[in-house]
C-alpha cells in the first residue's frame, strides 16, 4: 500500500505539474494573443490625458511670438532659417528623427527694381494716378526689411492699357451676368473684381475665359470690415491701405507647376514655363480699397513679376511606431507666410510645435505609439501647396499603401466664436470623441467640454443633434493627401460665427498687418483658444496613432453618401424634363449608397466579435483610398477624388460628387444638351461604380 | 530541522511549480510566436509533394476531349454551356465558391446573312474571283454548326475597292520602306500584309496610319508552316485552306471599347462605338494562302461584321486562406475559343481543371492555403482580353491592396521541345525552385527534372547558367493585372525550339483545325507535358500562397532593373551626338537601379533576422504596384507599368522601360528633333523617380 501511496502520490505530483505548466503556457499563448486580439481599443488613456494635459496656452504664445517676428516668404533666407529652428527644436523635443525634404520649385516674386502698380493714364498716355507700392507698415514694424510688396504670385508680366470693367466678384455667374444681362463684353479689356466668395485664381482663369487682357483684385469692406471693429492696430479690419496678397494659379491639385505628378528633384523633367500646370497668361494685381475708389473707366497695370525655380525645405520629423511602424499617422502644416503669418499660418504652426513638443515629453516617459507618427512642417503652400504636393508625389506609393490619415494643420484660429472641423465623415465620431476630452476655452464655460461648447454654438440641427462638421474642400495643405491620395483627413481651428460674420475669411487675411499682435490683443488673448486647437489636432493623431482598432467610422460615410446622393439627384432635378428626354436615373447611385450602408454596417458588427485587427484595420484604412479613381476628374488628373473634390466652377466649394456636380453646370452653359446629359450619366455610373467598389472593400475580405 | 527540511522542501517545490509555469509560459508564448514569426518558409512540403503529384495526364486529356467537342465562341450558347460545366466541376471538386461573373461588352460577328469575302474585279467591275466563305471542315467535325468562319473581329463594315499594295509585314519599317525606299503610297489603296512579327491590330493601326481604305491579312508558309512536317490532319501545318481569326483592336488595356476604365455592368455607362477605344475605321479581313495566291492588282473587299454588346461570362472560384485570407493569389486563363480551342485556351482551361481538382483533393484532407486562392476561368480573352480586364476593373481596389500574384493560364503548349516561361524578376527564384521539383516529361530523361531538361534545351548563357526566363509582354489575360495593376505575375507552357523553329506562334493558331486531336497525336500524345506545365503553374500557386514569408526576390528585380538600364541606355547610344547636345544622360537611372540594388540586398539580408512577418510581406508584395505610374504611359492609360509595357511600335516586343523606349523610336521620324529628345529626358526621369521609389518601399518601413 504504501507504494501504491507513493505511485498516487507521484501521478498527482506529475499531474499538478502538467497542469501548472499546461496552465502557463495557455496563459502564455493568449498573453502574446492579447497583442493583437482583443476587441477593446487597447488605448493608454492615461498617455492620452497627460499629453492633453501637457498643452500650455504660454507655450504657444512662445512659438508664435518666436516664429512671427521676421517675414518669411516661402524660398527666402529667413524661411530656412525658422527650418532649421524648427528640425533643431523638434530633436531636441525627443523626436526619433528630423530630416530637411527639400525641392526646386517654380515660385514667383515681384521685380525688385521694377515695382508692380497700376495707373491711370489722361488722354495723352500719362500716368496721373498710380496705386501705392506697398501697405503701410504696421507699428513696431517699421525696421523691419523684406516685407514683400502686395502682388499676385505667378501673375503674367505686361503692361496692358484699356477701358475698365468691373465684374463682382468674378465667378463664372458674374461674367455671364454681364455679357448676358448688361450686354457687356468682357474681351480685350481689363477687368476688377472683389476678392471674396470664390478662389482668387478662378476669378484669374474665368477673366481669360472672358477674354480679358488683365485683371486687378480689391478687398472691398463690405466683404473685408467686421461690423464694429476697429481698423488695425486698434482692431482686426483691415485698413483701406491694406492688401490680400495671394497666388493666381489653376493647378488643380498639380503641385510645382513644372513637375506635375513628379517629385521636384535634381534629376525631375521640368517643363518649360509656357507649358507649365495652370500659369495665368494676363496680368494680375491686388489692390487695396484706398486705390480701388480712385480707378477710373481706363487704366494701365505695370506687371514685373519674375517667375523662378526655387528651392523650398520641408521639415519631416517622426516617432517610429512600436507595433506597425508602416503605418502613418501624418499632421501637417505650413511654415512659410506672405509676410509675418500671424495668423496664416503661424497660428497652426505654433500649435503643431506644442503638440510636438508634448509628445516628446510623453516618449521621455516611456510611450510610444502603437503606429508611426510624421510631424511635417510645409514650405510654400502659399503659391500652390508645393511643398506638401511635393513630398506627396515623392513618398506616394508609400503613402497609398502605409498612410493611415492626415491631419491639416493651417491657421488654427479664425474667429472666437468656436470650433471649427472640416473632415472625411469616416473621422466624425473620433471628432466627437476627442472634443469630449477637452474643456471648452471660453470664459464663463469652466466645466464644459469643448464638444458641448461646440455643440451649443454650432449644431448641425437638419441632420443630426451635434456640431456641425463640414466637407473637406480645398486650399491647403490636405490636397494631395485627401483628394490625389485618397487618404482619410481632416482639419480644425478655431472660428467665427457664420451665421452673423458673413465677411470673408477674416478680415486681414495675407495682408502686412497679420501680425502677433493680432492673436495676442484680439483673437486669443489668453491663448487658450489655440490650446484648445492644439488638444483636437493632437488628440485626433493620438488616438488614430494608438488605438488598437483604427477609430474610423465606415457608418458616418454611409450616412453622409446616402445624403450626398440625395443632394445631388435633387440638383439634377431642377432639370425634370430633360431628365426624362436623356433618360438620366439616380438609381444605380442610390441602390449603391444603400448597398454601402449595408455594408459598413456589417463590417462593424463583425468588428465586435472577429479578431483579426491587423486585416480589418487595413479594410478601414483604406476605405476611403477606395474613392480615388486614377483615370482622375474630367481634364484634372490630380483630383482624383470621386466623392470630395472642388467644383471646377468654385474651387472652395467643397461640393460631394464633384464629376455629376460639373456636368450638371455645365449642361446649362451646353451648345450641345444630349452630349452633356450623357456626360451627367457617364459621371452619375462612374459614382455608382465607386461607391459599389468601396462596398466591396468592407466585405469579409475572402 | 524537520520544520526546516519541509520549509526548505516547499520552497524547492514551489520553485519547481514556479519553473514549470514560467516554462509553460514561455513556451507558450513563443509557440503563439511561430505562427507568424519564423524566417523558415513554413510551407508544408508534404502537402505541396502531394498536390503535385495528384495531377495526371489523364485527367488533362480527359478534360481537353470534354471542353473542346463543339465550338465556343465568347457570346454564345456554348461558351456559357461550358462556364456552367466548369462551374459545377469547380463546385464538386471542392472550391469554397464558385461564382459567375458576368458583363456585358462589345463583341463583334459576321453577319449570318450577307458573308465577308475579297473579289478580283474586272473592267466592268464584275467579281471574277472570290475567296472562300469558310474553311474545309476537318475531319470528324463534319456534323458541327456554329463555326465562325474566319474574320477580323471588329473590322468596319464597307466594301472598299481599290489597288492592293503588299506591305510585307504591316511593320512600321514595312510602311516606311515602301514609302521611302520604294516611292509608293498606301493612301487610298487596299494593302494585304502577312501575318506574323507583330500583333495584328497593330499591323491594322498603321494601315491606317498610312491612309489605306482596307486591311487584308493572310497566313505565308513561310511564316505558318514547319519544316519536314505534315499539313493537317496528317501533321500539325496549317493547309492551304486555314485561315488564322483573331480580333484586330487597339485597346492598349483598355478592355471592353464602350467602358474603357470601369467594368462593364448594367448600370455602366457605355461610349457610343464611334468613341470606342481601339475600334479600326476600315475594313480587314483574313484569308488563307489558297486565296492570297490569286489576288491581283485590283480587288473589292465586302465586309458586313456586325458590333454587338453581349453578355460573357467568368468563372470564379475561391479557396479561403486559413491566415491571411485578404491576400489573393490568382491563377486564371480564358475559355472562349474561336472555333474548338484545341490548344488556345482548352490546352491551358484543361491543365487549370486539373490544378482546381487536385487542390479539392487537398483540400478534403484538411488542407487550407494560408492565403486566399482565387480560380478564373476568362471569357472574351479572343476580343481583346474582355472578361479578365472588366473583372480587374471590377475588383480593381481589392486587387489593388490584396492581390500578391497573377499566374497566367492560357495555352499550356505550343511546341514540343521545353518549357517557357515569362515572367516578372522576382518571380524567377520561385520558378526555379518550382520546376527542380517536377519531373521532365520527355521521353528517356527519366530521372532528370524539369529544370534540369529545360536548363540542358534552354540555357540562359548570355545572363547566367540556368533556364532562360523572359520578360512578360502582353496579349493575354495578365495585361490588366500585371500592366495594369502592378500585380506580380508570369505565365508557363511548353514550347517549340526558338532556334530552330522559326515559323509564327504554331501553324495553326487560330484556324478550325485547332483540335483535340493536334494535342493528342502531335504535341503531347502521353499528355505528360501538359502534366508538366501543370505542376509549374499548380506548384506556383501553392507556394505563393501557402508560404508563410513569399517566395518573391526583390534582388532578382535588382539585377533584371540593371540590366534593363543599360540596354536602353545602349540604345540611346546610337546618337551620340544628339546625346550631347540635347544634354540627355542616363546617369540618375543608372544610379535609381544601383540605389534599388542596395535597398533588395539590405531588405533580404534584414528579412534573415526581422520577424514581423506581415509587414515584411506587404514590402514584397506591394514591389510591383510601385511601379506602377496612375498617370499611364503617354497616351495610354491603361498601361501604366513603367518598367514593362508592349511598346507601342510593336505590341509584342515587352520591352523594359516602354515610356523610354518610344521616346527613342519616335526620334527617328520627328520633325522637331529638340522637342522628341525633351521627352527622352522626361521619360529618363520617371523612370529614375519610379526605381528610386521602388527602393524606398524596400527600406526599414518607418
Amino acid at each position: 500500500m504504501r507504494n501504491e501511496n507513493r505511485l498516487r502520490w507521484w501521478i498527482w505530483f506529475i499531474v499538478l505539474l502538467a497542469t501548472l505548466f499546461f496552465l502557463g503556457f495557455i496563459i502564455g499563448w493568449f498573453a502574446k494573443q492579447t497583442h493583437e486580439n482583443t476587441a477593446s481599443n487597447g488605448v493608454s488613456s492615461k498617455y492620452l490625458r497627460e499629453f492633453l494635459d501637457e498643452m500650455q496656452p504660454n507655450q504657444i504664445r512662445e512659438y508664435l511670438r518666436k516664429f512671427t517676428r521676421l517675414p518669411h516668404l516661402a524660398g527666402t533666407e529667413q524661411n530656412l532659417k525658422y527650418a532649421e529652428e524648427i528640425k533643431k527644436d523638434w530633436q531636441d523635443f525627443g523626436l526619433d528623427s528630423v530630416e530637411m525634404a527639400p525641392y526646386d520649385v517654380l515660385l514667383s516674386y515681384p521685380n525688385t527694381s521694377q515695382p508692380n502698380y497700376i495707373s491711370i493714364v489722361d488722354q495723352f498716355g500719362n500716368e496721373v494716378f498710380n496705386t501705392s507700392l506697398a501697405e503701410p507698415v504696421p507699428q513696431g514694424y517699421e525696421d523691419v526689411s523684406n516685407i514683400v510688396p502686395p502682388y499676385s504670385a505667378f501673375s503674367a508680366k505686361g503692361q496692358p492699357e484699356g477701358d475698365l470693367v468691373y465684374v463682382n466678384y468674378g465667378r463664372t455667374e458674374d461674367f455671364f451676368q454681364l455679357e448676358r444681362e448688361m450686354n457687356i463684353s468682357a474681351t480685350g479689356k481689363i477687368v476688377i473684381v472683389r476678392y471674396g466668395k470664390i478662389f482668387r485664381g478662378n476669378k484669374v482663369k474665368n477673366a481669360v475665359l472672358a477674354g480679358a487682357k488683365g485683371i486687378i483684385m480689391f478687398s472691398d469692406p463690405a466683404d473685408y470690415w467686421a461690423s464694429g471693429v476697429q481698423l488695425y492696430p486698434d482692431g482686426w479690419n483691415l485698413p483701406g491701405g491694406g492688401v490680400q496678397r495671394g497666388n493666381v494659379l489653376n493647378l488643380n491639385g498639380a503641385g510645382d507647376p513644372l513637375t506635375p505628378g513628379y517629385p521636384a528633384k535634381e534629376y525631375t523633367h521640368r517643363f518649360s514655363v509656357e507649358d507649365g500646370v495652370g500659369l495665368p497668361k494676363i496680368p494680375v494685381h491686388p489692390i487695396g480699397f484706398d486705390d480701388a475708389i480712385h480707378l477710373l473707366k481706363k487704366v494701365r497695370m505695370n506687371i514685373h513679376t519674375n517667375n523662378k525655380v526655387t528651392r523650398i525645405y520641408n521639415v519631416i520629423g517622426r516617432i517610429r511606431g512600436a507595433l506597425e511602424p508602416d503605418r502613418y499617422v501624418i499632421l501637417g502644416g505650413h511654415r512659410d507666410a506672405w509676410v509675418f503669418g500671424g495668423i496664416d499660418p503661424m497660428s497652426g504652426a505654433a500649435v503643431v510645435h506644442e503638440i510636438v513638443r508634448s509628445a516628446g515629453r510623453l516618449l521621455s516617459e516611456g510611450w510610444r505609439p502603437r503606429r508611426t507618427i510624421i510631424f511635417a512642417s510645409w514650405d510654400a503652400e502659399e503659391f500652390g501647396l508645393l511643398g506638401s504636393t511635393e513630398w506627396a508625389e515623392d513618398n506616394a506609393k508609400l503613402l497609398q499603401e502605409r498612410a493611415v490619415a492626415y491631419i491639416n494643420a493651417d491657421s488654427a484660429i479664425e474667429g472666437t466664436y468656436t470650433l471649427r472641423v472640416d473632415c472625411t465623415p469616416s473621422l466624425h465620431t473620433l471628432v466627437y470623441e476627442v472634443t469630449k476630452k477637452i474643456d471648452s476655452p471660453e470664459e464663463g464655460e469652466e466645466g464644459l467640454s469643448l464638444y458641448e461648447s461646440w455643440h451649443k454654438r454650432d449644431n448641425w440641427t437638419q441632420d443630426r443633434d451635434a456640431p456641425r462638421i463640414s466637407k473637406l474642400s480645398s486650399g491647403s495643405d490636405f490636397e494631395a493627401y485627401f483628394i490625389r491620395l485618397g487618404i482619410a483627413a481632416g482639419r480644425a481651428r478655431y472660428t467665427k460665427n457664420k451665421k452673423t460674420e458673413l465677411y470673408s475669411s477674416y478680415p486681414l487675411y495675407h495682408s502686412v498687418y497679420e501680425t502677433f499682435e493680432i492673436v495676442e490683443k484680439f483673437y486669443d488673448p489668453s491663448f487658450r483658444r489655440l490650446k484648445a486647437v492644439s488638444q483636437v489636432r493632437g488628440g485626433l493623431i493620438f488616438l488614430l496613432a494608438d488605438s488598437q482598432l483604427l477609430p474610423l467610422d465606415a457608418n458616418q460615410y454611409a450616412d453622409s453618401l446616402r445624403k450626398y446622393t440625395q443632394s445631388i439627384a435633387q440638383l439634377a432635378q431642377r432639370h425634370p424634363a430633360q431628365m426624362e428626354m436623356y433618360e438620366v436615373s439616380f438609381d444605380f447611385l442610390f441602390s449603391a449608397a444603400e448597398n454601402f450602408t449595408v455594408a459598413a454596417r456589417e463590417f462593424h458588427e463583425r468588428l465586435q466579435t472577429l479578431n483579426r485587427v491587423r486585416i480589418m484595420n487595413d479594410q478601414l484604412m483604406y476605405l476611403e483610398r477606395t474613392f480615388i479613381d486614377p483615370l482622375g476628374l474630367p481634364g484634372r488628373p490630380f483630383y482624383r477624388h470621386v466623392i470630395f473634390a472642388p467644383s471646377s466652377h468654385n474651387k472652395y466649394a467643397g461640393e460631394s460628387f464633384p464629376g455629376i456636380y460639373d456636368a450638371l453646370f455645365d449642361i446649362e452653359n451646353s451648345a450641345d444638351p444630349e452630349k452633356a446629359w450623357e456626360e451627367v450619366k457617364r459621371q452619375i455610373s462612374i459614382a455608382a461604380f465607386t461607391v459599389h467598389a468601396a462596398a466591396m472593400t468592407l466585405t469579409p475580405p475572402a
